[in-house]
């Protein structure tokens, strides 16, 4: 069995403990899970154990009872949701500005009895994965662990940071995990968490799950790249209306997905061009079904303009849900093999600024190779 | 040297021989040259010996003559141009129904002594490399040689097939060639060429150079495919206002382009669905710059639709001359290394239909690695 | 009250069906209906008395039952369908090639005597209003009403304007009726039938009911000439999944569609261009929300060339069904007003080829400010 | 003769210049001109007398040697414009953070000396019409004409604010002249200007020119309108690479864009809906050619939902250069009429923002039917 802990109890959160379960009952094909049954994990095997917020109105609610208020799907809640409920979990101001009233465990206990108490949840529940999808936040790497460890002991550190240290505690304490950073703080991409983890006998994936436009991006370079066309500028707008854009439609907030996207371009095409890729804006309708446009601009042979224009609609919070159907059971893998501290080919494929700092980004479709290779896996369409 | 002959005069012959030229003076950078600089050839290495066409108003001109009436592009036609001259071909009915009059030299002298005729005319001009981009023609494979050479004797073949015969001729009784078909007529995809070059010691590459949104089509569906989202419908419309869009407005052309297409999708994905993707009409005023617009619609996580839609101006001519340029040298490098009868790495990559027949269709991304492979080349942005 | 038949109980009539009954029972707001409540007769007054059609699966069938198995939209279906069913209509070879089998009343009776007995049922329900949606079938305009009748006594004509002569009839012996010929064959486009139906009292609207793409296009085009932008080229395709686009797909039925659109943007830019605008193909998996892709050129001011692309999913029976609900209305208004004939305010805001024929095409915006005069209504919004 | 004078020797000034000069030559057709030669007043009566800008590598040069630098388009750069020489105007920190070196002429004389000395060149050039076309600044209406006198006194007011001013001193003291606000700056929606212009005898035209997109979204959303069509969402994004965009992309003055295009949607449709509608970002590759991508979700009949996708190229500078050379005409007339103050009908179709202030927003199609009226000129393609 893979324990899983959830870490915001948000949209995405429910899209993959609703999915998970009509998977396990044969209710629904597994689509949108980039290794399905090729990985030796079965579906049956992964199950949710327990999940946090800080959102008032969800704490002590079952996963079954949110799922009825905001899931909005084809097919009916799996009533084996009703078995899971939302615990308070570490706040850390980590929901400033965001429209709903949240608190703590830290603001009654102090956070240093918070987090032993917790972590006691942790060992209680057996806990193998864990899975951060709490709303994007401001937050800057660390890079040095000893100012890791001081930023923890002072309460200085974000809501994700603290949870991600209590992931590599949990590890180096009672059993190795995995905490899989699914949004863009810097975890896998900070050398003190890659350093501590190592340290601790854990795995950290991240950073951002690589859902939407972003990694169908790179793969246009890559195809582009590959025809040698001089790509000359590029431009892609995201605006959708679920809590992720409302968050991101703060400006403080909007900064982190920018420097996700910023080095892609240059590593894949082997040199720099203008580009302007970012969440745009928060349009309420569109609700979790995101409008994402894009240009792409590039000189063929003979100095001919071409043009590229993309229009696309995704389910955000679905995409997301599906890549963590795998990387729940990659960490579980992780962990059997010992490959402590963060893994590149799993991070290159799934995320969108894959760890740990300094790695080259590559385009999916290498990153897709990559992750095949390290897993031993072959694809049967490809003739030798 | 690399010496060529061009097997039809029209837009994509005129690019490449301007493109090509400027290329050698450093008037233009390799932008859409794939392999640019990677290839030991160097750009300066290939000459372009002569022409054919059937044109009336174009056999006897210079190619800059040529280039001065159609070529609209930036910079000046290059005066080495004035040196050659579009002489005579082989017509056998190829340009029904097109806009010009047209005469071939069989009408005059019979099949058999023009095509001897032209032969002789190769070997006096040492000739290494041919290129087949003569207006779509509605041809179906043959498949049995002795059938084929009696195809040949009687004068039941297409012009497009009566040159890669005559290719093959060449090769046997003279010095090794290529033959690159870039339109669609099946010659790497007819069993009797394959074998026929095999015997006769020479190449042929093909079949329909992959410019436009076809190879983009194959390596977003790669996208799709490992991501396991489920892809339910594609549909893709091109339409243009050069000639080949003209041919390809008659239904009886425009077959070719729709065989071209079909088994791509399934080869892909692992399953077959809808899809409705083909030259779809002529617009004059859109010229070369042709305008394609593309739905793919997939399941995703959870069994929700995303829907992708493209919208893309391609120069037309461009993409394929830019092609030719690497292929040209393929040519010559397949011949030195003895690679007789066709090379799928090669095809594979650069054509919508890639012999030999029979060849599993595979996305550009994965034909890019195959091709890398069998030059052996490395890719040094991706890290081992 | 307006007693309403329908004529082909296809999609768009299901979705009229459905529409009207959830309208009058106010359990969906009055979207997609041009004048809603500023015309004076109410939803309530409209009631559908009986449905033509010949194919054999449908026959006999409540609408109920037929929306049970194609109508997929939000709500329930009203059971008051239950009380309406198909009757087997004219046939007259009409569904040729469709994928289903069919069997006029003709076939059993001769057309004389099925012709009768199916008007004496139009007397007995004291039929107001014909409504044709069947599928788009080829014809031409006979446009002398002696060969007309002629032709309906050699039972020569299609079943449109079978159907068209017989609501001719009926009007002339019993009472006056609107025909509201709702596709593309020419009956408000037909000098014969005009001149018929201002003889029989009766009214004829057509032809070709303005939903998708093409009013659009009308007014895009409007707005160019309003600015003087010089548009060099309009490109635009349409593919979908419902039997139309299946029927469309039929060389010989496309036909049909091309004639409706040809003479409009020279009507509106004054001023002919080279255009493709047609249904281009049939993808199952679209269903009934069609897909539209789009391009216009255009000249700005110093010459500088602009593009306008337009890409869109419309639901393509909804879209005829609302325009319906105040069709059925205006044909009952302009029988009280005695507008014999055709009603050319009428049409030109709801059909793409409003008759009568050899009627300028204007825009949609101009058509609407017709129409509301036509009414003696006026708009709200607009300062005087 | 019209005398007139720009203000803002910008891309849109050359674009203006340029195009009007070869208009005048007979060297382009007026595509662009929305009235072209329906106006009474002929291309050849209107004169560039003078350029006012603050940038010091353009004053003191002529709009020729401006133009070799900037202009990229067909043609050649007509050599009458070596006569127009550009002169040092108003500064008042109109570019701060502008990428150049900029000096006003009140920073050597004083405010009032150089208000005086400007009037006094206007008064021997014997204006007619000031365009202003210099770049987006931030600020907010006064609606109080002593509060706008003092400011003027006190030099608190902005660039735009002061030209406007001195265009009314120019008016009462010496001849009617018209200022076209060409601009998000609120002139002609500042009541204290309006009182101002009319107490002067003068013309104030404005607020910013209607380009672009959102004159296009207008149109639509009355199109959807007179269908009853339920909008439930609108985006539209813009991103250029010219010095407009660089200076929206600066958050103070990216206000300005937001505030003019608020209320129309409420005003076309009679409701409001959520909409993101702003100018989104700088690109520099894009140039002039701004990239525009839009969404507009509407429920059709039945509650279905239907998307528009609107993806747009568009020649930012030409669009407005070519209403600048209908405006100028009609101030002229305006000033022959003296329809001193504003004129609404002229606003209303060629500004985003059109003044009176409370004015409410039509669509521009309306807006055509009220400008052709005022000019009493008839739509001859339209059928009584």
């Amino acid at each position: 069995m893979i324990r899983v802990v959830l870490i915001g109890q948000g949209l995405v959160a429910t899209h993959f403990a609703v999915g998970l379960e009509r998977l396990k009952n044969n209710e629904i094909p597994d689509h949108g899970v980039p290794l399905g049954t090729k990985l030796p994990l079965k579906y049956s095997e992964v199950e949710i154990v327990a999940s946090y917020d800080v959102d008032e109105s969800k704490i002590g609610k079952s996963l079954y009872e949110i799922a009825k208020k905001s899931y909005e799907g084809p097919g009916d809640i799996p009533r084996t949701l009703k078995d899971i409920y939302v615990r308070r979990g570490i706040h850390l101001a980590s929901t400033r500005g965001l429209p709903f009233r949240a608190k703590g465990r830290e603001e009654d206990l102090g956070l240093k009895r918070a987090v032993e108490e917790i972590i006691d949840e942790w060992r209680e529940l057996d806990v193998d994965v864990l899975v951060n999808i709490m709303t994007t936040e401001p937050v800057e790497p660390i890079n040095d662990i000893e100012e890791l460890q001081r930023g923890f002991e002072n309460a200085d550190l974000t809501a994700s940071q603290t949870y991600a240290y209590m992931a590599a505690l949990y590890s180096a304490k009672y059993k190795s995990a995995a905490f899989i950073n699914a949004i863009p703080s810097p975890i896998a991409n900070d050398n003190a968490f890659v350093e501590l983890y190592k340290k601790s006998r854990g795995v950290v994936f991240g950073d951002d799950g690589a859902t939407g436009a972003t990694p169908l991006t790179a793969d246009l370079l890559e195809h582009l790249y590959e025809r040698s066309r001089r790509v000359i500028g590029v431009a892609q707008f995201n605006i959708g209306g679920n809590m992720d854009f409302y968050a991101l439609n703060m400006p403080e907030r909007n900064i982190m997905k920018k420097i996700t996207k910023s080095s892609m371009i240059e590593d894949i095409l082997g040199y720099n061009i203008p580009n302007y890729i970012r969440p745009t804006g928060y349009l309420e309708p569109l609700g979790d079904k995101k409008f994402v446009a894009m240009i792409i601009e590039y000189m063929s042979f003979g100095e001919f303009k071409d043009e590229i224009y993309i229009v696309a609609r995704i389910n955000d919070s679905p995409a997301l849900a599906g890549l963590l159907v795998d990387l729940v059971r990659l960490g579980k893998i992780a962990i059997e093999r010992e490959a402590y501290g963060t893994v590149y080919e799993v991070n290159a494929f799934y995320m969108k600024r894959p760890g740990p700092p300094g790695s080259r980004a590559i385009s999916k479709f290498h990153a897709y190779l990559k992750l095949l290779k390290w897993l031993g896996l072959r694809d049967m369409r490809i003739p030798e």
